[in-house]
């Protein structure tokens, strides 16, 4: 199917996407899932091993060690500038990592200060501030236990600073800020280092503020590797080491449901979130981990799968933006993000565009994620903001899928001028 | 070393302990590991796989489904007589599972019932019921979450029923009961039909009080297969549909690292579970369920394999019990449970020496749990009670562990009599 040219007219458009909805496609670019062709390049990752003993002796089989094995620890902290004794490794998820802190923070607090959940129950919710366009899975957890949201514009070098340090400073029940500092989610933002030196230093009016820095699209790059500063090191410059959870996994390096989770903060963090995992569990799967250490063994290995994964991405992430481009450019309708990498398109309607082009590109069989999702409460003032998800389909139900979407863009924009 | 006879001096024990001292031992009973034998009879599990696909096409390495893969809820559901609709596969710890659904009831509530942590913040903390001696780490999830705990006697066929229904019909702030129905942990009880039906019969006076019934040894059986009465049954047929959340996992079947977990309960709580979960995970650890699924086929498979576990426990619980009865009986020193499966033995010292036994074993070389760990709060009133786990070391170290710890329980004994 041609995409009808920018000066066609709505009727040209709507036939055009009644022929598109008759062969009833089922397309989907909702989630950030790798394709089956990546997760095959960890596929030895999965054999049996020669042995079963970590290198302090431990039978990585059996019960025991927490905060998950040396050997573990160190190629990640090898791999993303961390220290090896001040991060623990979790289960297969990160975002379990992170609900368990968030819940910890509102059941117990941290550093002496009061549980969070104390603010609720006085009727005076403790606040997030949450950078959008973000990750919708990160706004679920503040709803889910309660905690108020305050969206930040999310520009080119990071969140809107200016704002940022304005309401932390002012507001001592702003307690926590959420951070995808590399590629974010979905908008490929990369955090710059002034950015990052300002989260580390500004002042907060709350002593127990902390940063939730999802760095999961931390070794991620697909078009150029980017730089970010090392915020934990930034943040124990200037005085506040138990600012930060940093969060990491392996889903989108290894397996989205096998791989292994981090989370690396300062001492005092780590030692107060040992002694809660304690109640929790006796200890994360550490045959799991044992397999990441002996598959990649260091770093640069590591960094040689990412560029063969990057391989795999390349060519979804340019048929998306030269589609858009092709589809799109001069006519006004839309603009999007052209990341570095990361999993993620981030693309912008005209104004009240965004729900009325997801809903039609669902009914002609192209499934994309919510509109509004990417915003908390899935409340997207401006309701314009879609996420393009194009790792999993296959390039040629990219391609199909792409035809579809740009045709809904312009139904929905034109409907708009219609029936102003 | 040969136990000094039963009518030996407290002097001449002293010389044989400071004996036994010198020699420098390093053995250990204290904790429910398996044994390096039992996890290699697992190996086979670990290979790759010829697919990753589950039976509904699910690749299994990939995001998705929040409550495990079908064919390995089927496995477990035939298994323990579950309905495989209304059990979630968790990752490796049924602790976790514990601790997290223990942790939702105080976050959010249950049945729209008010959270559990209402009550704390009102002053009046909600309270479980713990039979003791119990699992310390249930315990520990109570101390953990400011939950009240309330010990309960735990007799031949179960808690002290009288008891137990008198007081949760009475009072609405008791909330839960913990309790591992089959070869407890430690005293080796097996719940009867009749306190079974009792528990999910009982009238409470809080409508959200719950069973949380750790099914941790429930194919777990040594000298004896001991039958147990369905509780979510019982419970649904006397109405009571969501008072239990039952737990399972393989972590002494397969691997204690590296196994699976799975909660089942009522329909109103899956679905209550599945919603908070949605929150904290995207999926559970899926291709270690394929592991269990492929490695196994059959509940009768995994019945088989227990009774080659069975084979490797059964000689050290012949040897601990021998040497309690060889160096104990009729000593009046001591007395001890001969359970018919499970991990553990329960010794009960004269009243006031368990602490001083299990210090002075220490001392020697010999570690058990720590006296009071199987009560709540770590306080055993009677300081009598001491778990032993002979799973681990080997035949002989056993024997030499026993020797010292025979030893040792003497020494308090007499000592006691001579400060009388």
């Amino acid at each position: 199917m041609d995409t009808p040219s920018n000066t066609t007219s709505l009727e040209q458009l709507k036939d055009a996407y009644e022929e598109a909805r008759g062969k009833h496609l089922k397309l989907n670019m909702s989630r950030g899932k790798p394709a089956p062709s990546q997760l095959d390049l960890s596929s030895a990752l999965l054999g049996a091993m020669d042995s079963y003993m970590t290198a302090d002796g431990t039978d990585a089989r059996n019960y025991g060690i927490l905060d998950g094995i040396p050997e573990c620890r160190q190629l990640f902290a090898d791999l993303l500038g961390l220290n090896p004794d001040r991060m623990i490794i979790g289960g297969n998820s990160s975002l379990s990592l992170m609900f368990d802190i968030v819940a910890a923070l509102c059941l117990f607090g941290t550093g002496g200060n009061r549980p969070w959940q104390h603010y609720r129950y006085a009727g005076t919710p403790v606040k997030f501030l949450c950078p959008s366009p973000g990750y919708d899975r990160h706004f679920r957890i503040c709803e889910e236990l309660g905690i108020e949201m305050i969206p930040i514009p999310l520009n080119e070098e990071g969140p809107d600073m200016d704002l940022v340090t304005t309401l932390v400073r002012q507001d001592p029940l702003i307690k926590g800020i959420w951070c995808v500092p590399l590629h974010s989610n979905p908008g490929g933002v990369c955090y710059s280092s002034r950015v990052v030196e300002e989260l580390a230093s500004m002042e907060t009016a709350a002593r127990d503020f902390r940063i939730f820095w999802d760095n999961a699209y931390g070794i991620h790059h697909i078009y150029e590797e980017v730089a970010l500063k090392n915020i934990l090191d930034a943040c124990e410059k200037h005085g506040h080491p138990e600012r930060t959870y940093y969060f990491f996994s392996t889903s989108k390096i290894t397996f989205p449901g096998a791989g292994v989770a981090l989370i690396a903060s300062g001492p005092g963090n780590i030692k107060e979130l040992k002694g809660h995992m304690s109640a929790q569990i006796i200890s994360y799967d550490k045959l799991n981990q044992l397999r990441h250490v002996r598959h990649f063994k260091t770093p640069e290995n590591i960094r040689a799968h990412m560029a063969m994964l990057a391989d795999e991405l390349r060519p979804k992430f340019d048929l998306v933006l030269s589609k858009l481009e092709m589809g799109l450019k001069g006519t006004g309708f839309a603009s999007w993000s052209r990341p570095k990498g990361g999993y993620f398109i981030s693309l912008d309607t005209r104004p009240g565009c965004a729900r009325r082009t997801v809903a039609l590109a669902k009914e002609a069989g192209v499934v994309l994620t919510d509109a509004g999702a990417t915003y908390p409460y899935g409340k997207d003032e401006k309701d314009s903001n879609i996420r393009i998800a194009p790792s999993y389909p296959t390039l040629e139900e990219l391609d199909a899928a792409m035809d579809i979407f740009i045709l809904c863009i312009k139904i929905a924009a034109l409907e708009t001028n219609n029936s102003k």
